[in-house]
Protein backbone atom coordinates (compact mmCIF):
# COMPACT_ATOMS: atom_id res chain seq x y z
CA UNK A 1 0.00 0.00 0.00
CA UNK A 2 3.10 2.54 -0.39
CA UNK A 3 5.06 4.03 2.60
CA UNK A 4 2.36 6.62 3.76
CA UNK A 5 0.69 3.58 5.12
CA UNK A 6 2.89 2.88 7.33
CA UNK A 7 1.53 5.81 9.68
CA UNK A 8 -0.87 3.40 11.03
CA UNK A 9 1.30 1.16 12.52
CA UNK A 10 3.78 4.05 14.33
CA UNK A 11 3.57 3.23 18.16
CA UNK A 12 1.87 5.29 20.12
CA UNK A 13 4.82 7.83 21.57
CA UNK A 14 5.67 8.71 17.84
CA UNK A 15 1.51 9.52 17.03
CA UNK A 16 1.98 11.35 20.42
CA UNK A 17 5.13 13.56 19.36
CA UNK A 18 3.31 14.29 15.77
CA UNK A 19 -0.39 15.33 17.38
CA UNK A 20 1.82 17.85 19.50
CA UNK A 21 4.03 19.08 16.98
CA UNK A 22 0.41 19.20 15.03
CA UNK A 23 -1.32 20.87 17.32
CA UNK A 24 1.44 23.74 18.16
CA UNK A 25 1.29 24.66 14.40
CA UNK A 26 -2.26 24.60 13.87
CA UNK A 27 -3.31 26.53 17.10
CA UNK A 28 -0.51 28.89 16.76
CA UNK A 29 -2.18 29.39 12.81
CA UNK A 30 -5.62 30.03 13.95
CA UNK A 31 -5.16 32.12 16.68
CA UNK A 32 -5.79 35.17 15.13
CA UNK A 33 -8.76 36.86 14.24
CA UNK A 34 -9.68 36.38 10.64
CA UNK A 35 -9.18 32.85 11.18
CA UNK A 36 -11.27 33.16 14.35
CA UNK A 37 -14.28 35.20 11.81
CA UNK A 38 -13.35 32.98 8.80
CA UNK A 39 -14.64 29.94 10.89
CA UNK A 40 -17.33 31.33 12.59
CA UNK A 41 -18.85 32.75 9.38
CA UNK A 42 -18.58 29.20 7.47
CA UNK A 43 -19.94 27.68 10.30
CA UNK A 44 -23.10 29.70 9.89
CA UNK A 45 -23.49 27.99 6.13
CA UNK A 46 -21.39 27.51 2.98
CA UNK A 47 -20.04 31.04 1.15
CA UNK A 48 -17.98 32.50 -1.84
CA UNK A 49 -15.23 34.36 -1.41
CA UNK A 50 -16.91 37.70 -1.82
CA UNK A 51 -19.78 36.73 0.70
CA UNK A 52 -16.93 35.97 2.58
CA UNK A 53 -15.22 38.94 2.35
CA UNK A 54 -18.39 40.96 2.69
CA UNK A 55 -19.18 39.08 5.93
CA UNK A 56 -15.84 39.38 7.74
CA UNK A 57 -15.10 42.82 6.81
CA UNK A 58 -12.26 44.85 6.34
CA UNK A 59 -10.05 41.85 5.68
CA UNK A 60 -7.85 42.68 2.56
CA UNK A 61 -8.10 40.14 -0.63
CA UNK A 62 -4.91 38.92 -0.09
CA UNK A 63 -4.95 38.60 3.41
CA UNK A 64 -8.04 36.22 3.10
CA UNK A 65 -6.48 34.38 0.55
CA UNK A 66 -4.01 33.42 2.74
CA UNK A 67 -6.18 32.33 5.58
CA UNK A 68 -8.10 30.24 3.25
CA UNK A 69 -5.54 28.62 1.70
CA UNK A 70 -4.08 27.67 5.45
CA UNK A 71 -7.19 26.63 6.43
CA UNK A 72 -7.81 24.37 3.54
CA UNK A 73 -4.50 23.11 4.01
CA UNK A 74 -5.02 22.20 7.10
CA UNK A 75 -8.58 20.62 6.24
CA UNK A 76 -10.70 22.81 8.13
CA UNK A 77 -12.34 24.22 4.54
CA UNK A 78 -13.07 22.29 1.54
CA UNK A 79 -13.31 24.11 -1.66
CA UNK A 80 -15.50 23.23 -4.04
CA UNK A 81 -15.17 25.00 -8.04
CA UNK A 82 -18.13 25.02 -9.98
CA UNK A 83 -17.41 25.09 -13.70
CA UNK A 84 -19.84 28.16 -14.45
CA UNK A 85 -18.27 31.54 -16.29
CA UNK A 86 -16.66 33.32 -14.39
CA UNK A 87 -16.30 30.06 -12.42
CA UNK A 88 -18.11 30.27 -8.61
CA UNK A 89 -15.76 29.06 -6.16
CA UNK A 90 -17.29 28.45 -2.50
CA UNK A 91 -16.01 27.42 1.13
CA UNK A 92 -17.19 24.89 3.17
CA UNK A 93 -15.95 23.91 6.69
CA UNK A 94 -15.23 20.18 6.97
CA UNK A 95 -16.38 17.99 10.12
CA UNK A 96 -12.63 18.53 11.47
CA UNK A 97 -13.59 22.54 10.84
CA UNK A 98 -17.00 22.03 12.21
CA UNK A 99 -15.37 20.45 15.77
CA UNK A 100 -12.89 22.81 16.15
CA UNK A 101 -15.63 25.77 16.16
CA UNK A 102 -16.53 25.00 20.16
CA UNK A 103 -12.61 25.43 20.43
CA UNK A 104 -12.44 28.46 18.87
CA UNK A 105 -15.06 30.01 20.97
CA UNK A 106 -13.36 28.76 23.81
CA UNK A 107 -10.15 29.96 22.85
CA UNK A 108 -11.83 33.29 22.21
CA UNK A 109 -13.45 34.09 25.34
CA UNK A 110 -10.52 32.52 27.57
CA UNK A 111 -7.98 35.28 25.73
CA UNK A 112 -10.86 38.09 25.35
CA UNK A 113 -11.28 37.82 29.48
CA UNK A 114 -7.42 37.33 30.58
CA UNK A 115 -6.04 39.41 28.19
CA UNK A 116 -5.51 42.23 30.78
CA UNK A 117 -4.25 39.82 33.48
CA UNK A 118 -2.10 38.11 31.14
CA UNK A 119 -0.14 41.17 30.15
CA UNK A 120 0.13 42.36 33.58
CA UNK A 121 1.21 38.53 34.66
CA UNK A 122 3.77 38.85 31.86
CA UNK A 123 4.90 42.14 32.53
CA UNK A 124 5.38 41.24 36.59
CA UNK A 125 7.39 38.31 35.32
CA UNK A 126 9.46 40.09 33.21
CA UNK A 127 10.56 42.90 35.74
CA UNK B 1 -0.14 55.62 37.81
CA UNK B 2 2.53 55.66 35.28
CA UNK B 3 2.46 54.72 31.68
CA UNK B 4 1.18 51.17 32.05
CA UNK B 5 -2.25 52.71 33.36
CA UNK B 6 -2.54 53.78 29.64
CA UNK B 7 -3.53 50.70 29.00
CA UNK B 8 -6.85 49.94 29.83
CA UNK B 9 -8.04 53.49 27.68
CA UNK B 10 -6.47 51.90 24.55
CA UNK B 11 -9.46 51.76 20.90
CA UNK B 12 -11.13 48.54 20.80
CA UNK B 13 -9.37 48.26 17.86
CA UNK B 14 -5.58 48.06 19.29
CA UNK B 15 -7.40 45.82 22.13
CA UNK B 16 -8.41 43.25 19.90
CA UNK B 17 -4.62 43.46 17.89
CA UNK B 18 -3.17 43.01 21.50
CA UNK B 19 -5.49 39.79 22.03
CA UNK B 20 -5.27 38.68 18.58
CA UNK B 21 -0.91 38.62 19.20
CA UNK B 22 -1.57 37.16 22.40
CA UNK B 23 -3.16 34.36 21.39
CA UNK B 24 -1.46 33.00 18.76
CA UNK B 25 1.47 33.36 21.52
CA UNK B 26 -0.21 31.48 24.42
CA UNK B 27 -1.77 28.74 22.58
CA UNK B 28 1.34 28.10 20.74
CA UNK B 29 3.02 27.89 23.40
CA UNK B 30 1.23 25.45 25.82
CA UNK B 31 -0.03 23.84 22.51
CA UNK B 32 2.21 20.84 23.61
CA UNK B 33 1.95 17.21 25.10
CA UNK B 34 4.11 19.00 28.61
CA UNK B 35 2.06 22.03 29.22
CA UNK B 36 -0.87 20.06 28.46
CA UNK B 37 0.07 17.51 31.09
CA UNK B 38 1.03 20.31 33.81
CA UNK B 39 -2.31 22.43 33.34
CA UNK B 40 -4.28 18.87 33.63
CA UNK B 41 -2.81 17.99 36.89
CA UNK B 42 -2.47 20.85 38.49
CA UNK B 43 -6.04 21.46 37.64
CA UNK B 44 -6.75 18.17 40.01
CA UNK B 45 -4.43 19.66 42.93
CA UNK B 46 -1.82 22.14 44.29
CA UNK B 47 1.65 20.33 43.72
CA UNK B 48 5.44 20.25 44.69
CA UNK B 49 7.97 19.76 41.93
CA UNK B 50 8.44 16.25 42.67
CA UNK B 51 4.86 15.39 42.90
CA UNK B 52 4.17 16.90 39.75
CA UNK B 53 7.34 15.38 37.98
CA UNK B 54 6.47 12.22 38.73
CA UNK B 55 2.26 12.60 38.04
CA UNK B 56 3.59 13.51 34.56
CA UNK B 57 6.05 10.94 34.35
CA UNK B 58 8.84 11.12 31.77
CA UNK B 59 9.69 14.60 31.63
CA UNK B 60 13.35 16.07 32.16
CA UNK B 61 13.91 18.18 34.77
CA UNK B 62 14.79 21.29 32.71
CA UNK B 63 11.88 20.23 30.08
CA UNK B 64 9.56 20.31 33.32
CA UNK B 65 10.99 24.19 35.02
CA UNK B 66 10.94 25.40 31.47
CA UNK B 67 7.40 24.68 30.77
CA UNK B 68 6.57 26.02 34.71
CA UNK B 69 8.47 29.07 33.94
CA UNK B 70 6.33 29.68 30.44
CA UNK B 71 3.05 28.83 32.51
CA UNK B 72 3.84 30.95 35.75
CA UNK B 73 4.91 33.67 32.93
CA UNK B 74 1.81 33.85 31.25
CA UNK B 75 -0.37 34.15 34.41
CA UNK B 76 -1.41 30.56 34.28
CA UNK B 77 -0.20 29.01 37.38
CA UNK B 78 1.25 30.76 40.48
CA UNK B 79 4.33 29.37 42.64
CA UNK B 80 4.74 29.97 46.40
CA UNK B 81 8.00 29.46 48.35
CA UNK B 82 7.28 28.46 51.79
CA UNK B 83 11.03 29.29 54.12
CA UNK B 84 11.20 25.67 55.23
CA UNK B 85 14.92 24.29 54.94
CA UNK B 86 15.44 22.83 52.05
CA UNK B 87 12.51 25.72 50.68
CA UNK B 88 9.02 24.31 49.90
CA UNK B 89 7.79 25.83 46.15
CA UNK B 90 4.14 25.15 45.12
CA UNK B 91 2.31 25.62 42.03
CA UNK B 92 -1.02 26.20 41.86
CA UNK B 93 -3.43 26.88 38.61
CA UNK B 94 -4.72 30.79 38.58
CA UNK B 95 -8.16 31.64 38.07
CA UNK B 96 -6.95 31.85 34.09
CA UNK B 97 -5.06 28.57 34.35
CA UNK B 98 -8.65 27.21 35.75
CA UNK B 99 -10.70 28.58 33.46
CA UNK B 100 -8.30 27.30 30.50
CA UNK B 101 -8.83 23.86 31.16
CA UNK B 102 -11.85 23.06 29.60
CA UNK B 103 -10.26 24.61 26.63
CA UNK B 104 -6.82 22.63 26.74
CA UNK B 105 -9.53 19.77 27.12
CA UNK B 106 -10.79 20.39 23.53
CA UNK B 107 -7.39 21.61 21.97
CA UNK B 108 -6.40 17.76 22.94
CA UNK B 109 -9.22 15.88 21.96
CA UNK B 110 -9.87 17.84 18.87
CA UNK B 111 -6.02 17.13 18.01
CA UNK B 112 -5.97 13.67 18.73
CA UNK B 113 -9.13 13.19 17.07
CA UNK B 114 -8.39 14.60 13.38
CA UNK B 115 -4.51 14.12 13.56
CA UNK B 116 -4.75 11.73 10.65
CA UNK B 117 -7.52 13.96 8.55
CA UNK B 118 -5.19 16.68 8.99
CA UNK B 119 -1.90 14.83 8.08
CA UNK B 120 -3.94 13.37 5.09
CA UNK B 121 -5.32 16.90 3.85
CA UNK B 122 -1.93 18.63 4.45
CA UNK B 123 0.21 16.22 2.32
CA UNK B 124 -2.73 16.15 -0.40
CA UNK B 125 -2.63 20.13 -0.70
CA UNK B 126 1.11 20.28 -0.62
CA UNK B 127 1.14 17.49 -3.63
Amino acid sequence: MGTRREISTLPPEADLARADSLAREIFSDIANKWAFLIIEFLGQRTMRFSELRDEVGGISHKMLTQNLRLLERNGLISRTVYPTVPPRVEYTLTEAGDALRGVVDGMCGWTQRYLRQIEASRAEYDA
